[in-house]
């Protein structure tokens, strides 16, 4: 079975795991729009693609055991000096993109050294502005503002109405797809978007252009993972439909297949699954959240919930 | 054949390429007093072991063909933030040292990523602090002043009369070999010392108790190369043979079989043959230098000259 997973960062990494529970054939789409932390700075200072999410897509699908080099990966400089935050990956990475100029045979050959089983691509090849319109932030509640960069989004104190996608420096431009992230995305048996930060890591994919189309007409399934809490900043009072609803104001003919949310999570089922039948889509509640931290997913319990949930949808 | 090669830096990269071309079993034993450049700011930022002489020695023997690694591991980030002049592959080392506690190992890793024919040791398994003795820097031009550091000795403006080592910020302490090192050279079947820069690359090895005593004791044949020219700063002015006085001066003990110098860079064959003869060593004189710049040995001509020499000195 081929899996496409799409997403960054936490939420990314989560998918990963529970599909490599399922299937060797994993592939990660992933945001190339972070312009936070280790990668934020190696992307201002180098041009790059931002490589945090690819990192941590690669470390998701390295090896069982975690291997040296996905541990080397994952390290992170301490003390007070210029590297201090940064991971080794990141500069491995930045050092690979800028030695290939192909970031999908870059990713490959780290995929190699960190004996990763599946495929991590950018969703892009180049790096990618993000852009939200946002209100409360005034006086009058109503106004609209337009704020920059998925820190300033995923952080903002007012609420998300909706967001758009450019390349970096190029706010008049639509993204190109990396064409690999869309071939992956058509030749899919089943393809997952979400958890994870809602408007700046899950919905980034649709909006670009040729991934938004493969989405749509992909003769995948279509499943839907939701956050277990709503996000302080991006989606602070989000509910479970919320999240599908934004979904469905961003990408209109989306279809889903199914929607799964954690049992404890959702306050009102019967919203939910209203939502999600606008989207085409059944609504599965099962107990995904992990038992130390209610605010992270179980990568097994995920797992489970998924081999049932594409047991139903594929027949 | 062992062969180990001692030294840092270029005339380390040149021994190696030379070496990899007689025989398939090359340790390289690298200075870890450098205090300059990616390195430099690596080892202050971090305390790590500076990394660029270790770099360059496995750059010298990994694969034929320059590998993708070996290009990733020597490409410096440009730009002008806190990465620009950093080798990609020191910042991989110095995240292989601090993930694996021996650097033996940590390099072996390397060296397996680089696909490299040979072993890179470090000389010690700590920083290591160079101090040098100098003179002309006062009015009094017998004055003799105490420099401080890899950079500082390497470009003094004086007179280098004699250096010392120490682990680093511990000036009263003498540094500890790296026991893979030592055990390299007592097995070596020959050993080689030089080109490099003479009191920062070449004579630091004979500093280390442990690799001196073994470098005075090892079976194995023991070769000097000398430099094509002086080195402005530290051995601005040397005559060939004032470098093998130096020698003795570090290692009066220390016996030499064969010393090798390009026969265009030697003014007075007759005092150098004095001077090697001291060392108990036969003088051989060759063209050595690279035809497009006088100042480096080309590595093939090089080879050569070492294969006439061990015929010749291991009977």
């Amino acid at each position: 079975m081929r899996a496409v997973a799409l997403g960054g960062g936490h939420g990314l990494h989560v998918t990963l795991s529970a599909l490599r529970q399922i299937t060797p054939d994993v592939t990660a789409v992933v945001t190339v729009a972070d312009d936070g932390g280790s990668s934020g700075r190696l992307r201002r200072e180098l041009g790059l693609l931002p490589p945090g999410d690819l990192r941590k897509a690669l470390a998701a699908l390295a090896g069982e055991e975690s291997t040296l080099w996905s541990t080397v990966f994952q390290h992170r400089f301490g003390g007070t000096g210029a590297l201090a935050g940064h991971a080794v990956g990141n500069l491995v990475l930045a050092g690979l993109l800028e030695v290939i100029p192909d970031p999908v045979m870059a990713l490959e050959e780290a995929a190699r050294l960190m004996d990763v089983r599946g495929r991590v691509l950018p969703m892009c090849t180049e790096p990618l502005d993000i852009e939200a319109d946002v209100v409360g932030l005034d006086e009058d509640t109503t106004a609209v503002r337009r704020i920059r960069g998925q820190v300033a989004v995923a952080t903002t104190p007012g609420r998300v109405r909706r967001i758009r996608l450019h390349p970096a420096g190029d706010p008049a431009s639509v993204p190109t797809a990396c064409p690999a992230a869309v071939e992956a995305v058509r030749d899919a048996d089943v393809v997952l978007l979400g958890p994870g930060s809602w408007f700046t890591s899950v919905l980034p994919h649709l909006l670009v252009p040729e991934l938004h189309e493969a989405l749509i007409t992909t003769t995948a399934s279509r499943i839907v993972v939701l956050n277990l809490v709503p996000q302080p900043g991006e989606t602070a009072g989000f509910s479970p439909e919320r999240h599908l609803d934004v979904l469905c104001e961003h990408a209109p003919r989306l279809r889903v297949d199914a929607v799964i949310a954690d049992a404890d999570s959702v306050p009102t089922p019967d919203r939910l699954r209203r939502a999600a039948e606008t989207l085409g889509a059944s609504m599965r509640l099962d107990g995904v959240a992990s038992a130390d931290a209610r605010d992270r997913h179980d990568p097994k319990a995920l797992a489970e919930s998924l081999r049932d949930v594409l047991a139903a949808v594929r027949g």
